[in-house]
């Protein structure tokens, strides 16, 4: 998933590109996951995201992600930005979209992505804000709010 | 200044804390660099940042990192967030500040550090910020834009 190359000099970590996704149901809540990163070395609060897959373009993997996480599902997707997580030293680039009106179904999470589903109305974010930080989150939601 | 170790079959970059600074002078604009980051190829807008040196906290450091690359000093200083870069694969944490009431002087930016010194008005932040790629710049600006 990550190379570490040396060009000109310089380390740099070669990433697959990655989705994420700030998923509002009908309800208009927002569904986070809590799941362990290790190398972090504990559990992190985050909108759900993943990698793309071999020939996916970003929307569809999203889609795929967000229901395999999630079973959310449907609703109106927009992309809400491109963003690049720490461009002093990584390519990686996650695909930032916004979906809203989902509805629910049947997730079916990756073998061993043990992950904690928490659903935030949309009226008590500004309060979770202090508590993010993850930075794709914290920017995901801070765009949502702006809205 | 990255290591990639592999622990439980994992593989994890590990990477030195680092700081962000959304700062802005006492004419209320805020100061941002352009810089070519080779790791994307090319030059991306960004706050200004560094990594911390040892022994130094998060604010000696980002005031040190401010100055040097800026000249700004001076100011009051809030710290805004904590934030993970990429908790999926690296643990690099971002220590990111709000400095407003900065004032203007000499930088010394280290020998290769090729910045161009970017300076926008507050109200005309919100204009910029589709233009924006970074993740903790743009977590940063929204950020300072909710204060």
């Amino acid at each position: 998933m990550v190379t570490l190359v040396v060009e000109d000099g310089k380390e740099i970590v070669r990433h697959a590109p990655a989705v994420a996704v700030v998923a509002v149901d009908r309800q208009e809540r927002v569904l986070l996951v809590r799941q362990e990163r290790q190398a972090v070395g504990g559990k992190v609060l985050e909108i759900p995201a993943g990698i793309l897959e071999a020939g996916e373009q970003p929307l569809e993997a999203a889609k795929r992600e967000l229901r395999e996480e999630t079973g959310l599902h449907g609703g109106e997707w927009v992309e809400a930005a491109s963003l690049l997580s720490s461009p002093g030293f990584t390519d990686e680039r996650i695909h930032l979209f916004l979906a809203t009106g989902l509805e629910e179904g049947d997730s079916d999470p990756d073998e061993g992505e043990n992950l904690e589903l928490v659903r935030v109305p949309a009226a008590a974010l500004p309060g979770l804000l202090p508590e993010i930080e993850d930075a794709k989150t914290l920017a995901g939601l801070l765009l949502y709010l702006r809205r």
